[in-house]
């Protein structure tokens, strides 16, 4: 019998085996036609080493790594993955997957890994740390100021998933918790655990992360959430059930752990009053909705369950949709014809009957049209094999008046018609979900769209307007994507997971450090306005990457700016705007004078900093908050302070000419009453030294 | 009797009194003299007709409010409560506060309304939602984008306070709530709900705030958390036990119910090894000691609770905490020169003496010179009359090896003294408190102060680096500020309050919303990059505020750039950067020739753009997010797309001249392929036609 291993403190073992004693056992069931795959042998002890080996040994190589460093890492596995994603299939459609859903669990999962990489890359600072928000002063004289640092949890994240993404699910979430330094502990739900391991399997071969990023706990967790500390995560994706009891654990209550949850919610889709059968979004609604119903055999937590259209397009819609539903091709992943697989186990195809059954038992029928169960077109399924289930749609035709088809979820290719009167029905109607991950809105009328997106915007964790104008594009009502958040409120979980560097900053310590500009400074590692100067006779152009210091500054030789300038300046930009040429309005006005081009005053101040020789400097490539504080008059004489503000080493990529680095200057222009007359920080590309 | 009254659906009740039917009664004390203040009856029912009074009627008035109306109504608030800030200042001094103490609960509470509203109009639009973060693109032609939108939540806030800072307590919470658009209902602690009472009795009399907007609890709240659903929020302060008793609540995990906690914490301040005797971090760090142990008696979730410090210090800190604690005055604070009042009540020293007799039990021992309980200097403290408890100065020798010294706090003016002998040890101790409030560090030198900030900050909330260079102005180790987040992980609570617009958010949903960018600029009111221009013959530098509509776009006329130009540039501004200037270095760039200084771009875009003669448009006052995307090179022609993206109008000040709105435009310059070479926003301040 092939045993799923678990990966605990470097070793694979199962229950029984090496130094472990043995646990309980679960045989793991071919979805497609039933043949025994494997077994899961439950650890019953290790898991304190487990978490001592993550948190000290992995968390410690990962913190000391740089973001960059870890979020390089992140793009090497990726690739490393990718070159194995064969193995990968092969197992996804023991799922019951066909290649399409096993494409948005395998490259879907492996495409985060990448996303989350360039994220890190793009956003943030090459620190262990993350900088947050501007720099907040709290004082009069600026000699106490405050700022937010996030710093990684000390501790590990353990992370509980659901059987239906079982590379995406974990992917997704280990992506940002290594970037943010923490070492992960994955729990993947036993159903669909062998495919989990195998790429756990992969990503300790490929030796790319330190040792005990990753560990793998395939069967029970034992007394893991009993020995968490206030300083590990928990994430959970799931069945609301089994969210509630693990967040009521007396240990996660008691140390104040946090705990994401993502739970299945009851999302809805709504076809907008504008739209008639002739319009294109009627189509798209269709395609859309049928997608949905049969895309990963509807065991996805933000299918579409509720289909909330206009009562007078009822009978349209329900026989458009049983149309297209009986005749979808049911069957064996692996022949390329089928377009809907098996569930992932006749237990879970069981309860989706009852589900179905309870709903038709109170307020929902099945529309006409649409197949039973098991009456349905398929290829390569065997007699009384595998996990099948045909498409089933409901209707029910007083939803306002009905509790269970917002409540009772059949976690399969299911859904249920609701027609609604007015707009304000409709979103009474989505609200009743009571919390959903993701909606949709079918409509291309900006008026219904507002009102709807306002009216169950609070309900939802990701709303998606589809229409002519994105659907060629739209990424579907199903897709969580990396940079966009995926949770939602109440029944859906109350938590978040992605939405870029949101995620990261989940598994880190938000701090408010409090203290003078030049400890600040020395803290992030980021020049903060007040704090001493470090002047130098060298002019900073002339320097590499590697030289440049954070605080170090020049303050430049004077100009008088004069009428003369004003003039020039006019003619050769074209710009004549009255504050600088019309006395008369000028005077009438808050300037109360004729002052100098605010884009003068910016071109005289690089004239002023900048070193013609070629030089490390390479480009200014950028202006960031850059603000006119006070104009600048005749004869008024103006300063710079150029200080290297902060610092980013860049990767070379093959087609670029230079190594080289991102350095932000502070610049500072000042008039010869020292006031300040405009602040802005630069961005310029620093060559490198160094070759690496 | 006095009756406390909760103010519940519109009305000032107690329990048997009206519609309402009687409950169980508690005498309110008054700490310094043991007279009885008054009584609360709580109430037995009438807890659904609030929740609804506040989430339908209330919820609707702030929900038709923009955020800066909100944060306006926020500011009266906060001048009218600041007009009558006597009363609360006589009822404070019954608390046993002293006038220092009452300051911050009562001016430090209103001043946290000020800076609310003063945070929510600077940093946010002026719209009844929030736009969060970037335009993320999706799509590869970019015709399916998303962004971040965050909508008040759909229910009322509840919040739980603490019985020390009866005012600041309750304010701190509602303003962030306020703004956000959501309704609360303050549940202040029955001890010294009078005075929170006098403050909500003062709100609504001022008819600032929309009916329902602030309801209140004096009392038990009856069956209120069973009756709370999925878009309400929780937030508690005080003692963890009762916070864990909250959170476990079935209801609150089975809505998924948003709890923030903040719990009493064993803060610790760390002397640095850097520090002698004669440092002025020395005094500066025995001055914090002895003040946050007696400010508000040392019943402040803030407080020192643990002082770390080098062995070889050890005797001469206790020697100069010992001197400085005996000469504290105690009594009366109606007195001025009483330096400590009572604490909170007879029952609360009770548990406190409990505490400190425990700790002695264990491994504390009293530090030598320090006063006993009652064995203190007095003015106006009567015989046998109200809570007074001398400060207690603790000594644990062995602190790595105790654990009760990390995890029993004695609620009151008690601290216990830690010695280290290596940094990494005073790491370890600071870290055994399990997660903090606040932490604060004396020292001089950035290298020790790196090292334990980076060591303790995944434990704490916020850390203060006190010396020389700030102490003048340092808000001290216990003041949580409105800019900064004030929570901690584990034994804190693992909440998150303050810190700006962060606490805003709190009471908000955030929805990923995806769809077209016309559909995007539609809902949120911002111009989408990729929206369809709208463009009008009139130049929009001559409509007033009211008369720009975002989206509203012009295309100039174009320019060609010229080596003149490039010449005239560098002469007048002074940059002969090698790119523009040396064609030797310049070929040999990644320029390949020489180019156009990127400030004459823009400054050109100005000339195309800009309309000379004076209109509406007043000031262009600034520049974000500019991109240098494509250099621009002799013979080039440069054309310019100005687009309204985003309008927030001002509330005029009596010193300015003009009726004003901020338009932010964005810019975008084109080259003769229509290749982006540059793109900005501008910030221009614009004449409003309205005078309101």
């Amino acid at each position: 019998m092939n045993i799923i291993e678990s990966y605990i403190a470097g070793e694979w073992c199962a229950g029984g085996a090496s130094s472990f004693s043995g646990g309980q056992s679960q045989c793991l069931i071919n979805a497609v036609n039933d043949e025994v795959i494997g077994e899961v042998v439950s650890l019953s002890n290790g898991f304190d080493r487990m978490l001592e080996y993550g948190r000290s040994r992995a968390g410690y190589a990962l913190k000391q790594l740089t973001v960059h460093e870890r979020a390089e890492r992140i793009k090497q596995l990726a690739r490393y993955l990718l070159d194995r994603k064969e193995t990968f299939y092969q197992l996804s459609y023991m799922t019951g997957a066909t290649k399409a859903d096993s494409w948005v669990d395998i490259e879907g999962g492996i495409g985060t890994l990448f996303s989350y990489s360039g994220i890190a890359r793009r956003e943030l600072n090459d620190d262990s740390f993350i900088v947050e928000g501007a720099v907040e002063n709290l004082s009069a004289k600026g000699s106490f100021v405050g700022q937010h640092l996030l710093t990684s949890k000390d501790g590990i994240s353990l992370h509980i998933n659901a059987y239906n993404f079982p590379v995406w699910g974990m992917l997704e979430k280990i992506a940002p918790s290594l970037i943010a330094g923490v070492p992960v502990i994955v729990k993947p739900a036993t159903l669909t655990c062998y495919l989990t391991q195998a790429v756990v399997k992969a990503i300790v071969d490929s030796g790319i992360l330190p040792a005990g990023a990753v560990q793998l706990i395939c069967g029970g967790i034992g007394d893991t959430l009993e020995q968490l500390n206030e300083q590990d995560i928990v994430t959970f994706t799931g069945s609301a059930a089994t969210g509630h009891l693990l967040r009521a654990h007396q240990n996660i209550l008691a140390s104040n752990i946090p705990f994401t949850m993502e739970a299945d919610s009851l999302n809805c889709c709504i076809l907008a009053p504008d739209v008639t059968p002739e319009d294109i979004e009627f189509e798209l609604f269709i395609k859309e909705v049928v997608n949905e119903m049969i895309a990963k055999a509807g065991q996805k937590c933000t299918a579409i369950r509720r289909i909330i259209v206009p009562a007078s397009l009822m009978k349209v819609v329900s026989q458009q949709l049983a149309g297209r539903l009986q005749s979808v091709i049911i069957g064996d992943p692996l022949d390329a014809s089928v377009q809907m697989g098996a569930l992932a186990g006749r237990k879970q195809r069981d309860s989706v009957i009852s589900a179905i059954e309870k709903l038709r038992t109170v307020c929902c029928t099945l529309v006409d049209g649409v197949n039973q169960f098991s009456d349905f077109k398929s290829v390569g399924v065997l007699p009384d094999k595998g996990a099948f289930l045909a498409p089933t749609l409901l209707s029910c035709q007083d939803p306002l008046n009905s509790v269970e088809p917002h409540q009772i979820e059949a976690f399969g290719p299911v859904s249920c018609l609701m027609p609604y009167e007015e707009l304000d029905d409709a979103i009474r109607l989505a609200k009743m979900g009571k919390g959903s991950l993701v909606g949709s809105v079918f409509s291309h009328c900006h008026k219904n769209i507002t009102r709807l997106v306002f009216g169950v915007a609070s309900h939802h964790g990701r709303l998606l307007i589809n229409n002519r104008d994105c659907s060629a594009e739209s990424t579907g009502h199903g897709s969580p994507l990396p940079a966009l958040v995926h949770g939602g409120p109440g029944r859906a979980g109350g938590g978040e997971e992605l939405g870029g560097v949101r995620a990261i900053k989940h598994y880190m310590q938000r701090t408010a450090i409090q203290g003078s500009p030049d400890t600040l400074m020395a803290i992030t590692n980021q020049f903060v306005r007040g704090a001493k100067a470090k002047h130098d006779a060298i002019h900073p152009f002339k320097k590499y990457y590697e030289e440049l210091n954070v605080g170090d500054s020049l303050e430049t030789h004077r100009r008088t700016v004069t009428e003369t300038d004003i003039v020039n300046f006019g003619c050769l930009s074209g710009d004549h705007f009255y504050a600088h040429f019309d006395e008369i309005a000028a005077r009438d006005s808050f300037f109360e004078k004729r002052v100098a081009h605010g884009y003068f005053v910016i071109s005289a101040a690089a004239g002023l900093f900048v070193e013609p020789a070629k030089g490390p400097v390479i480009a200014n490539y950028g202006i960031d908050h850059l603000r006119f504080i006070e104009p600048v008059a005749i004869g008024d004489t103006i300063q710079v302070n150029l200080t290297v503000k902060r610092k980013t080493k860049k990767t070379k990529r093959p087609e670029e000419r230079y190594f080289t680095g991102v350095v932000v200057w502070d610049v500072e222009v000042l008039n010869q009453q020292q006031e300040i007359v405009a602040l802005y920080d630069i961005l310029t590309l620093v060559e490198r030294k160094n070759r690496d």
